[in-house]
């Protein structure tokens, strides 16, 4: 990958590290607690593997590709769980998550 | 601090995580998810601070006192909500938060 | 604290952990690696305390204040050590790191 | 995999993260550390994945596979760079990545 798509990849992560951990957050504050319990689950699963692969990424890790796959395929997950809720947090989460997972599904494949 | 307390300490936050972080599963699990909302927040925070205390001890870091005593801090606080609770997986992390507690209070005192 | 400068201080924190984790790499590929050990061992340090405030500021945690104080803390020590040696990694390290010790001082003292 | 199969591979994984951190630290206190500077690279990717996969079985984690090839993967890695050097923090090191790596790809097929 080139710089320019890395520097992508990491803005991606980074967007999707944050927006899931305000999702968690906020999931914990609706009354609704029940309905958004794998949300919970998920999002806080999604921020830690978004942070691995940051870190990744900026130590030239020789695993970028392995936890690249990782995190698309934890990220596809949250998008799906969180795209069923119409909470502003919920789908702003699950879009993070589609783009956090389409670059680090290129980054798996490049 | 001597080997020996160090070794004690470390074990205290492995048991530490690993409690919290089987309370964060099962609380989610919980049909009254809504009443141990506060344990999943705190649960997850305490697994984490726990981990970068373990890292801190093995790595002899300049930094094990004052990341002690947030330890204690954050682990205090995690077993008084789940000493609330009489679900075992509260009342075990409870436990095993309060110990934790002492003795990353204990490190930082040292 | 308002959300603007929870903003900034969230955009201080992902920049310090971006950096440090680009000079933690960087100095294991110096030929004179012994003279930035101090620094490896720093900005690995480092990068995990800001991912655990980053994380804290985005859930809305009830220990924000006190890991900011940490994360001051330790990106002082880094940026003192990183200052001293004129690789461009270690300078802009140096430079994230007060930045965000700053920002972190001041979300401490809220 | 039954219960005791997961304790056992939770204690794999306790040991290398423990035994990973220790091996960064002494390597970063060695005379030539340029010798050893793909084993600090290493041992910290390694703790950190560790903690990962930790995180993982402890939750009941929908991922525990995927994660636990990765670990498997840079454990394996690991073992070689640090099997190559004399030191005990190596070799220990070595030892416990082989043992935690066998236990997670054994995780990974179940």
């Amino acid at each position: 990958m080139d710089r320019e798509s890395i520097e992508e990849t990491i803005s991606a992560i980074i967007d999707c590290m944050r927006t899931s951990n305000h999702c968690f957050s906020k999931s914990l504050q609706e009354e609704d607690v029940l309905m958004v319990k794998e949300c919970i689950r998920l999002t806080r699963e999604c921020a830690d593997v978004c942070a691995l692969a940051l870190n990744a990424l900026e130590t030239d890790s020789a695993f970028a590709k392995p936890i690249g796959a990782l995190c698309a395929q934890v990220c596809d997950t949250c998008a799906v769980e969180c795209g069923r809720h119409q909470m502003d947090h919920c789908q702003q989460c699950a879009e993070a998550c589609l783009r956090c997972a389409e670059a680090c599904r290129n980054l798996a494949a490049a």
